[in-house]
């Protein structure tokens, strides 16, 4: 049996390693995206559907059949890995909790092996879109960075000093205490996530606007109705990205980015995102070191990519 | 001219290393602790007082006396590192900005040499006591942890993977915003040291009591009042200990550590401090993995331990 090579937590950004053709997997809730990778270049890039309305087990053959189909297209790829959302034990290979897709302690690295006969590198989703980021994207050059990925969920990657903190239970920012008023998925009230992701964005617009309807959409919507000037959206607005400023705030007061860089859906927003996290720092740093707050460059591609350093990873430890 | 031989912002813990006849130097606001030391072990212990109500000038002036005269009874000692408050550039040696003792740019690390003529090494003293509480002290053997030091300010140092992130803009977890509703030194409303530091622990005891007199005690009388049934006193220690849970929350959500370590004045407290940032801390966390609480066994000589470390470090790179 293939083991990981990976017992550090700690990942190495940019290093100089010899880039090998690979296969990187980027397992989400709606979508899995494969690509044959040669470090930062997408070669190829094949989508498949997760379809986890049909429960965890086939979310899991999902996965396994993107591998399998991958390495049969493309047989000269050398390793594979793949990230995945959730608790993940990246040194063993296996998906122990996800509340997204609902699987508990899948050995992936194991069944990645056994479909693909190739060595195996697994990681969590946004931790290693973190480090995709800082080694070809948006964070290159920095030490020191911070990644903050807004979609569905919330979850950061923390660069310090060049490298990865790789913590199984690190970067969850997304359950900081914003003093929301709103109850979260985990349990508390008060959670980043539970007014600033783009669904809770969207429910957060739907309240203060007194609609009854069932709230489904997201925060592209409430956005959009902001810039054609309904107030409600607006306000939606403000309260979610002064709630993402002071995340970022209480990450710059412990770890001191030079640069956050922001992900996930909500990102797409871009300078409507960017410039009231500007405000609020302004409001709350003073002698502080200001970060430069930036979007992603890799965008949706940034997970798989960083799926893509872990397979190429194997291959040069 | 000597010049320090760390270029890497991540400082191993627990090394081991040969440990040699060293001086250690803690400079604070108050008084000055120097020590002879053997690894963690205290062979000698001096204090000075700062004085610095007679400007930074003379402080700095005390400091090197100190050191010259350490040097002077303990000419065996091969090397010498001072840690002191604020921003400091510990590879060039030089303490760049403290509001405590309000220095500017001062070069301590050729200084020191200039007096004693020993290799030299220099630090931040909240970060170094970190550093050996978790080398020698209550963090010895947890490769995540949190000291947090509750004095006159608020510090913190962050150990992750078996390594202090040595970043001379981190740890400044006394800025977080825990609305406080206080205006804070740093020139904002809301920081954790507007209400958790002693004096500001006494400051709100004073105001809610409604006394007139000037507030000049700390948080040990807050804490004694509070025992024997003073309602104001008890109500300024729940507030700030909130505040200090709240902290230690948000730490947890972002570095995910398997303890925290209280040092500084207020954690003389000890479990009437520990106990309500316990409570904070379940009311908080659900799924994340929730850190153990402790006091330091360092004390107050954990600062200067640590500039022992880095003295020895300067003998073995």
């Amino acid at each position: 049996m293939f083991v990981s090579q990976y017992r550090c937590r700690f990942r190495k950004v940019g290093s100089a390693l010899t880039q090998n053709l690979v296969i990187g997997i980027d397992a989400g809730g709606t979508e899995i995206k494969a690509g044959l990778l040669l470090g930062g270049d997408i070669l190829n890039l094949r989508r498949f559907p997760t379809e986890r309305e049909y429960g965890p087990d086939h979310a899991v053959k999902q996965i396994l059949h993107a591998a399998a189909s991958m390495h049969e297209e493309f047989p000269d790829a050398q390793a594979i890995a793949l990230v995945v959302p959730g608790v993940v034990d990246s040194k063993n290979g296996i998906a122990e909790y996800s509340e997204n897709i609902l699987w508990k302690n899948v050995p992936f690295g194991p069944e990645l092996h056994r479909v693909t006969g190739l060595p195996w590198g697994f990681g969590h989703d946004a931790r290693l879109a973190g480090l995709a980021e800082a080694t070809y994207g948006a964070g290159k050059g920095y030490s020191d960075s911070f990644f903050l990925a807004i979609g569905t969920g919330i979850a950061g990657a923390m660069i310090v000093n060049g490298e990865l903190i790789d913590n199984p239970y690190g970067g969850e920012i997304g359950h900081l205490d914003v003093d929301s008023g709103y109850m979260c998925a985990c349990g508390v009230i008060g959670c980043l996530e539970s007014i600033a992701t783009s669904p809770s964005i969207y429910k957060l617009y739907a309240e203060l606007s007194g609609r009854s309807e069932v709230p489904v959409g997201g925060s592209h919507e409430v956005l959009e109705r902001a810039k054609v000037g309904d107030l409600h959206a607006q306000e939606a607005w403000r309260i979610a990205t002064e709630a993402i400023g002071q995340a970022i705030a209480a990450y710059v007061s412990i770890l001191a980015p030079d640069l956050v860089v922001l992900g996930g859906g909500v990102a797409n927003a871009g300078e409507d995102l960017i410039k009231p996290i500007e405000a609020h720092l302004d409001s709350r740093l003073t002698f502080q070191k200001r970060p430069q707050i930036t979007i992603t460059t890799l965008g949706d591609t940034a997970g798989m990519i960083g799926a893509g350093i872990l397979a190429n990873n194997t291959l040069n430890t």
